[in-house]
């Protein structure tokens, strides 16, 4: 098995390989700068990862590890235009650094770009490469959708939101695995696995996120605490809180024109007397655990094994 | 080979007959809006008839035709987002009745599900297909960026708008043609053939749409006489029109603070002194022989020869 640091160089390599056409270089220019903009490259890490595990060169599924990078860098340029963000990783967002134009058309090309990658190579796998790529883009854009709907309603469950997060984020995971046993030519048991074990991942990282805004230490995690509570986001923490909050109190802070720092210690107030972040780790452990257990499923190494194990309790214990 | 309005009716079928999710609403609502809205179909029906005049069933190329033609539907929807227009095919556009996110999305989940049909039933096929698919699509994205950059250029040439054009809409017609011989499973010299017939009907095509809007009857064209001299657009006879008026009246009229009967009255009275209706007549006329010359290269029966004579021919004296 090559190690995390091994994939990571091995796909920014790639991606710098990327050759772009000159003209129009507003077209390509905003591409180019949001692929170089970093981010933990975790999709085309679990792509080249399983391909690896299941003793294929990584060289089969490069290319489809790249498309899957370039839809998820794609789908965040677009969420920064329709939630007006600013920044991304420390820099301007396209539509502030070019216009809002060039962002939605960049976009679209990244989309195209990221389909036109995962055909390359893909031999007589390609049918179910574009099945695979194409279902679970849908189902981001459901995620997306439901996480708008989300913000105009007060009576978001639980179940809805996991739901939600399953789509906008989980899937891309389980697709990004199963990309990697597509092209190592696995079985349809093998890549069944890897897809639930992607998911399960993929809940328990959107789920330590989440936390992290409420919970994490402001300079390891690189963003300030508590965005999401100040923007009534509806993540775990507020959703469950909101069923279980009898005294109101919490009710009254959705909206409220109140001081920022004021409205963020109340509101964690509420939280830890409801021990919210005890429970909310408590259910990362059990998708974590969950996703532990599809590796069962599959004939691994040792060394392949503990990989992905080690990939699911980081994932449950990271700080950014 | 079957009637323009038989292949029509087809595709209209196909159409009402794709089936959306019902959630959630808000991705899928304007979808099916924006692909009920209309339009002349004349993608689809390039795919179809192409598929027709080789003998080979329209059926092998129904799902790659609706691809097409979902794409264009999404490239409108999301040009509407960029050059916030409020009407198309006389209805709200997509973020006008709905919200602008909600047009970026909508528009994303088209894209993805034009090539989830291209990609139905394309059989050994579909690495060619969707090659040809998303090289097309990325030349649009090049001409969308190209029209953009014009707006705020004054030495646009006749040569980089003919180009633009070519990009923005002829390929489309190309592909759409090519995808019809590539289903029936044509050699490579009858898809090029077919694929440059399309790319210059689609040139008359476009120069066509540029002097209707300046030299249409507004009851027959179904919109308002002058709105690309309203909007100073960088067409083919205001870009002519520059390079040869040497009386300066044209440049005041740039962004001239101006009625707008005024503005068009003037303007127009610019064209017909240099006589560019006629010659943008002559233009398209030498596009259309240029695409009907392309068929002289193809095998075909006097039948399906006449259908894509008279489409060239009429395309080149459409009224609308």
């Amino acid at each position: 098995m090559y190690t995390t640091e091994y994939l990571l160089n091995y796909i920014n390599k790639a991606i710098n390989e990327i050759s772009y056409s000159n003209k129009p270089e507003g077209l390509y220019a905003p591409i180019k700068y949001t692929l170089d903009g970093g981010g933990k490259r975790i999709r085309p890490v679990l792509t080249l990862a399983v391909c690896d595990a299941l003793g294929v060169d990584i060289a089969q599924a490069i290319n489809q590890a790249l498309g899957i990078e370039i839809y998820h860098n794609f789908t965040l340029l677009h969420d920064d235009v329709m939630d007006k963000a600013d920044m991304r990783r420390g820099r301007p967002t396209v539509h502030i650094k070019w216009n809002e134009e060039t962002a939605i058309l960049s976009g679209d090309a990244m989309l195209t770009m990221a389909s036109q990658y995962a055909c390359i190579n893909a031999g007589d796998k390609i049918a179910q490469v574009m099945e695979l790529f194409n279902r679970t883009a849908m189902e981001v854009y459901e995620g997306q959708q439901y996480d708008m709907d989300f913000e105009s309603r007060n009576d978001v469950t639980v179940e809805e939101y996991l739901n939600m997060i399953c789509l906008k984020t989980s899937v891309l995971l389980g697709c990004a695995c199963e990309m990697g046993a597509l092209m190592a030519g696995a079985s349809d048991e093998v890549k069944d696995a890897f897809y639930k074990y992607g998911v399960k991942l993929g809940l328990a990282f959107q789920l330590q996120d989440d936390y992290l805004d409420t919970y994490g230490d402001p300079v390891v995690f690189g963003k300030k605490i508590g965005g999401d509570i100040l923007n009534d986001k509806k993540t775990w923490l507020l959703i469950s809180a909101m069923a279980e909050d009898k005294s109101g109190r919490l009710q009254k802070m959705i909206g409220a024109d109140i001081a920022p720092e004021e409205k963020i210690k109340t509101v964690t107030a509420i939280y830890n007397e409801l021990n919210l972040a005890e429970r909310c780790h408590v259910l990362i452990d059990d998708y974590a655990a969950d996703a532990i257990s599809e590796l069962d499923k599959i004939q691994l190494s040792a060394e392949a094994k503990s990989f992905f194990v080690e990939l699911a309790q980081k994932s449950c214990r990271r700080t950014h």
